[in-house]
């Protein structure tokens, strides 16, 4: 296993301390329950946002903490949910008054764990609302979730409704928000490579060098299919064409698109597949209002990328282009 | 080889097409020659900053074209310099009448190809000053170098003169600026794994699962040794113990820190790496006032990092904060 740390099991708490210390003007660390936090929570009378996850798919979520974004978020070890002590703990650091919404990727564990936490928290008189994302239109169940799997669309719900809060709209607003975020976004990936969680030591999948998995989790979950390698005309096709037919994306729709590299992927090759992605899109006559090109929701040292397709109008579009300055999306500020 | 890419000829063309598709508030690609451009140029009066190289080390230098940062870039094809055909119609298509100063990465064709285009622009006029940057302390000579190489100051220097010539400094002042930054930083990186360059279909270089090579080039060039793999700790310390020892840094600096992946390092593990770094200046009495964490000089999808430190004083930090405007870099705005 060839990875930059010391001992696997403290990969995650090390790693927080330097983010912690390079970033000390934005957020602070709070480690046992250990959450990200920004600097200025609680702000009183804004809406606070929370999410969570598995450590390994940064710069989610602790990247998108900040003015405009998250309030909190609670990292667990790498792909393994949080404790709902971690949950609880931030959603009173950040709440000032106005009640806490739950962003919750669509994984078991993470959905159970918000769920207990969002009942300790209401239990003492915090008005919380959850929103859990399923946008993944790969596969219906997979390892990890009933149901279908949340990824991609969380970036642009949590930039989303997190320019709502900062606007000041109360909790229940930005949780409609969310949910409309949610219904209309759709993600797919696709693997190249496995990744190797430093507790486990070797891959989490075997896949041949001349195969590809369509259709992966952001954990290395089986896809849809193992099949021959590919180009990435034929990939993002693929990927593209899933992701259409499934809202259904309708010519004349404007969306905001993200080709997300999965960890390993060069920039050079994302926007090679952000090329494809704009073409398919032309041609069906969906017009790419803004777009994300980049690392944002990986799976450690993954190589392969996943498109998001999220239909917008002109609120979600005004909401978008609002500042946001946290470590991983930052403009306007 | 799994890439995410059509034919690998097409690979860089492909690409800036992407790019161009992604960002075109922002820049312009022409082909054919082939460069970046802010998409505001040629601004009237301002000192024009061209970079370029090979390309593959995304998001240099297409990444760092925008306001207050680089005027244009020059992209070759991957770890090949650029052609000075395209390095003369990018100083032509920036030139502002205030001349334009080149920033070269100290390998030999793109020294060589710079000088060229440099003596061909001011055959018809133009002022162009060069600053080749040479920081990297691992090796004194390498394949593709006579002299120390260059590498992750360029980054640093882009932003600090792109700074320079935004506020409106002339073309002496903001080349004697990039002596002073080359001068004042050092690097020395290092890879887990090697990379694969499209056209060659194999790994640059062979390395066993057990080891790791220290000082290792942008382009996979070997370094000053191979040797057995180890943990984050003794790997950074490698690295800041030679850039400490070579400039010297000394009790009572301030530094600009960059810790950067080679492409396919996890973020997680970055920000692990950075506490490294940060632990070591602070017992070295090193003073970090501003740092980047990130993929900001990369080597396709080698894994593996690099530092960086440049010894600041108040007229380089003062142009470090001030705003950028790039798809690599962005603050501010």
């Amino acid at each position: 296993m060839k990875k930059l740390l010391n001992q696997a099991q403290d990969l995650v708490k090390e790693s927080l301390v330097g983010f912690a210390a390079a970033h000390g003007d934005l957020v602070k660390v709070h480690f046992d329950p250990t959450y990200i936090v920004r600097a200025d929570a609680p702000i009183k009378g804004k809406t606070g946002i929370v999410s969570g996850g598995g450590s390994g798919h940064e710069p989610m979520h602790g990247g998108y903490v900040g003015k405009g974004m998250l309030d909190a978020a609670c990292p667990g070890e790498v792909f393994t949910s949080p404790t709902p002590d971690q949950m609880e703990a931030a959603t009173k650091a950040v709440d000032g008054g106005a009640g806490v919404l739950h962003i919750v990727k669509n994984y078991t564990g993470d959905v159970l764990n918000f769920e207990m936490a969002a009942e300790l928290c209401q239990a003492e008189g915090i008005a919380v609302e959850s929103v859990v994302i399923n946008d993944d239109v790969a596969v219906q169940d997979s390892l990890y979730t009933a149901g279908r799997r949340g990824v991609g669309t969380t970036v642009l719900a949590e930039k989303i409704c997190g320019a709502a809060a900062e606007k000041g709209l109360d909790l229940k607003t930005v949780a409609d928000l969310c949910r409309k975020v949610n219904d209309n976004g759709r993600s797919m990936g696709m693997a190249l490579t496995s990744c190797t969680v430093p507790l486990a030591g070797k891959p989490t999948f075997e896949i041949d060098d001349d195969q590809m998995e369509i259709g992966i989790g952001i954990h290395g979950e089986p896809g849809r299919q193992t099949v021959p390698l590919a180009g990435a005309r034929e990939i993002i096709q693929t990927l593209a064409a899933a992701v259409i037919a499934d809202l259904p994306f309708k010519s004349g729709d404007a969306v905001i698109a993200m080709v997300n590299g999965m960890g390993a992927t060069p920039l050079i090759e994302l926007y090679l597949a952000y090329n494809e992605l704009a073409g398919i899109c032309r041609r069906n006559k969906i017009s790419i209002a803004r777009r994300l090109v980049g690392n944002f929701i990986t799976s450690l040292e993954m190589a392969g990328c996943s498109i998001t397709l999220l239909k917008v109008d002109a609120e979600l579009l005004k909401l978008w282009d609002e500042p946001v300055l946290t470590t991983g999306l930052r403009w306007g500020i």
